[in-house]
Order: C-alpha cells, then structure tokens, then sequence
C-alpha cells in the first residue's frame, strides 16, 4: 500500500474514534468537544504516535488510544490558546470562544484535557511511564505559550529564546507523540529517549517551517489568515532575524501590512531574500530535519514508516 | 494532641510544600501560581485525603503528594470558575483573572493542573489507581461547572437535578480526595467505594450548607460577599424550594437586593422561615451527613480521623 493511503486510512479511524469520544454529558460540553474534534485537522500527531509504535515493532491497535489522546491533548491547547490570542478562526471555521463565548471555550478544553488523561488510562500496560511524559509535556505546552505570550510584549528576543519557547510549545508535544509509540513498544529509557528527540526537532522544523510559509506561502495552503501574524508583529524565526538587521525598516514594513498587506507582503520578501534570510532559513530547517534524522539513524528499529514523518513535514510547503 | 492542634500542624505542612510547589518557569506561570497557592484556604480535601489514610492505616507522608495534588486540582477548578463567574475575589484577594487578565488566568489554571497531575505521579506504587479516579474527578466537576452555567439561563430547576450539579461539581471531588487517603493503604475497591460515597456526602452536605450560611451567616464568616449568589439569582438548595413556593414573591426581594440588600435579606429569611424551608434545609444537613458517616460505620477501618472531618463540616456554621 502506498504511504498516502495508509495516512488517509488511519486518518479516517482516527477522526471515526474522535467523534465518539464524548457523548454523553451536559449539552454545553458535548456540543462544542464534537465541534473541535470534528475539525479538519491533519492529526500529525496521533499519526507520528502510531508510526513510531509500527517502527518500534507495536501495532496501531496497540497505541490508538494514547494517539487520541495526544491529538484530543493538542485541541485542548488550541482551544484555550484561541482565546487567549483572540482567534477567531480555525481549520476554516469559527474558534470555540468565538461561536459560543470565552466560559464556554475555557470549559470544554478543560474537560477536553480530561478526556486525553482518560484514554491515556485506558491502556493499562504502560499508562503509568506514558503519564508520565504526557503531564511533561502538558506542563511544557502551557510553559511555551507563557513564554510566547511574554515575548509579545519585549521589544527584542534572541534566536536561542525562541527555540527554547518554540521547542516548549511545539516540539514537547511532537517527542512525546513519538515516545508514546517507542514506550507501547516496551522500549528502553535510552531508545525512548532518542525518538522523543527526533519529535522533538521534527517540531522545531515544523514550528520553523510554519513562519517560512507564513511569508512564502499562500493563505490557503495554510489554512489559517496568514495577515495576522504579521500585522500583529509576530516575533517569528524569520522576524527576529530581520530585526536585527534592520529594525527601522522591518517596523515600517509591518506599519504598512495593516494599509497594503499584498504590497507590504512583497516587500518583506525581497528584504528576506537580499538580508539572506530566506536562504539560512531554509538551511536551518533541513539542518535540524537531518539531526532529527541522525537521532534515530542507528536505532534498531524499522525506520521506515517513522522516516516518512520527516519527508511529510518536508514536502509540507510543496 | 488535640484535634485543633493536628489541624494546624497539617494545615502548616500543606500551605508550606504548596509554596515550594513551582518555583522556576516562566515568570508569568511562576508568580501568578505562587498567588493563588498563598491564598487562605481551609484546605479542607488534602485534610480529607491524610484523615482517610491514616483511618485506612497508612500515612499522612505515604499520601502526602497525593493530598497537595488534589488541593492544587481545587485551585485549578477556582482559577477557572472564577473567569467564567466573572468572580472579582476569592479568600478576601484579587481573583487572579482581575490582577492579571484572563489569559493568564486560563493559562495559572492549565499550568496548575498539570502540577497537580505531576504531584499525583510521584508516588509510584499507586498512581495508577489514584491517577484513574482523579481523571475522573476532574472530568465530573467540569461536567458539574457546565450544568452550573446551563442552569444559570433556566427559568427553574428541580431540587434532583441541583443535587445532580453540586455532586458533579463538589461531592466528587471530596469523594477523590477521600478516596486517594484509602487507595494509599491499598485498601480494596468495596472499601475504596464506600470512602468516596462517604466524601461525596460530605461534599454534598458541605455545599447545601454553603447555601444555607449564605443567607444565615455574615458575610465576614464566608470569606466572600454574599451579596453576590442572591442578587444575580443564583439558585441555590434554598432558593430552588422558595421559587416553588412562591416564584413571584421571591423574585421581587431579589429585585429588592439590589436597592436594599439588608431589607431583602431580612425578609428572605423570614420567607425561608415561614415556609418551612429553613428547618428543611437544616434538616437536609443532618440527614446527609450522617448518610456520609453510615457508609464508613462497619468498615475496618479506625474511624475516629475521618469522622472528625464530619463534625468539622457539621460545626462550620457555628
């Protein structure tokens, strides 16, 4: 079978369990959950969990609940982070806080949380070491978007503070993703290790990748406003370089996205491009793709399907 | 020694491990954390948790993690509620949503949440039954929150469902912290079972008479404004019956509340009086709590600790 047939496969049980998840209960929770979780997300997550179990010599069946609730874990953050960022969309539709109100959408991620601890239980065998690193990489999140929130109002933040908050907020999750699979494996501490690193880069690339497509790509593809990162002066990877060439410039630029965002949009390009910033970025991102590799290269695991993660962040703006 | 003593050598210990709790992150986690976790409160659920395992014949330092998890699950719920109440005090101090804003506050919650679920991990040899109850403990008071919230915009409720809400939201969480003490001396599932009825009567007890002192007590004695729950209408044990007796007349003293709330307040309780409602409330009290202290009466267990936590409740009003 080809590799975008299984991820449409898995895709489709993955978003089938999601919609069941939660059934029964007050209305004003129910209603919004089957909201969230019926979202078009790509499960990115659950996928690299259960690629990594198949590589560690587990099966799907074996880790599709800790899968879940790595994705249900995920929404729980979006959920919340939506509000807090005052999103009001999201994969196309309207965020939580925005169709019903903020109590609502504080509600429903707390008890989406809950429902992620639930499924994590209900794999009796390694629930305990999986628990583990899941309330790590609870705390990790919550950790990254406190620095993140904290970043927006400081006038200037190094490269090395933003991959500590982007590593936090995104690449946690990513190693943990990975290492739920490698752990269902009965893998060792050592290995485990290992694959919870290459999440972890996979998602420092990704998160990278994400502000490299914000100004290379077309909203679109994206599938969220690519404007308001910009208009809101996001400090990002390829901002905080730009900053430091040329504040002045990079300031004026952003002023004017909020008039002539297409005009401001080009501009901003050819700043990236002449200043060499499109160039090291990309470089950066396949440097870390290839460590992130390395990390797992001498494994003795299958490879294969794990790798494939790599190429699918990989081919993403493509 | 003295039970009033043990209380405040207990109460000691827990205010000072919650203080040690979250010391390095980042600084906008860190201080609001701090604050909430200095706050004045009774501690009353890691009380119930060391009471119930030292009852079951373990220890108060075998439990002790699990007994500051569950107080710091507690925080969480309020850090929370207090947004969506749009509460702006909590223990005679600024909400933490009103001195900071409510993304801070939802992300103290997260953040705190994901502590307590740390704490719960660190001992080993039964976190994973201890892990399970409290997974559902959380997933109960947020469903208990969410028909708190749905009732708010209802016309009336009947006195089930509200007994329905206020177990969701109070009573199970009193069961879990009651529970956790048993799990601790590995006691069985029966004996685990009655332990928590026996705390979740308790809770429930424990919240009818909240709503009893809110219209009996002064205001100094509840450590919040009770002026609040009576103006905007909230339908507490008492003011469910009063609606049935009288719906009209009842809503006019709340209208009155808002001009003069001594008067109305008066005249309340003389309503409460005439109908009976008062000496039902009373009597709701009793018959509860010694339904709570039933559960526990034949089990092996020596009773005296956990008992006491009866009496505790029985005598808050006085």
């Amino acid at each position: 079978m080809k590799i975008s047939e299984i991820l449409s496969i898995y895709r489709e049980e993955i978003n089938e369990k999601l919609s069941e998840i939660y059934l029964s209960g007050p209305e004003s929770l129910v209603t919004p959950i089957q909201y969230v979780l019926d979202g078009k997300g790509k499960r990115l997550r659950p996928l690299l969990t259960i690629f990594s179990a198949e590589s560690c010599g587990s099966s799907k069946d074996n880790v599709f609940s800790a899968a879940l609730a790595v994705e249900v874990l995920h929404n729980f953050t979006l959920v919340h982070d939506d509000i807090m960022d005052k999103d009001s969309t999201r994969h196309g539709k309207d965020t939580v806080h925005r169709k019903w109100d903020d109590g609502v959408a504080i509600l429903t991620g707390d008890a989406m949380l809950s429902l992620a601890l639930k499924l994590l239980n209900e794999n009796n065998d390694y629930a305990y070491r999986q628990m583990k690193i899941f309330v790590d990489g609870l705390l990790a999140v919550c950790e990254g978007q406190a620095l993140d929130k904290e970043y927006e109002s400081r006038s200037s933040i190094s490269t090395e503070e933003y991959i500590k908050m982007i590593d936090l907020k995104t690449g946690h999750m990513l190693g943990l993703s990975a290492e739920l699979g490698a752990i269902s494996a009965g893998m060792s501490d050592e290995i485990c290790a290992k694959i919870n690193d290459y999440g972890c880069l996979i998602g420092r690339a990704f998160q990278i990748q994400d502000d490299y497509l914000e100004i290379y790509s077309d909203s679109i593809n994206m599938g969220k406003s690519l404007e308001s990162d910009i208009v809101l002066g996001k400090k990002t990877f390829l901002m905080i370089q730009a900053i430091e060439k040329n504040k002045n410039e990079i300031n004026n630029l952003i002023k004017l996205a909020k008039e002539n965002f297409n005009l401001a949009l080009n501009k901003i390009r050819n700043f990236m491009e002449t200043n060499g910033i499109k160039r090291n970025t990309e470089n950066e991102i396949n440097k870390i793709l290839s460590l992130a590799n390395k990390k797992i290269n001498n494994l003795p695991i299958d490879k294969s399907k794990i790798l494939y993660f790599s190429e699918l962040i990989q081919n993403r703006g493509n």
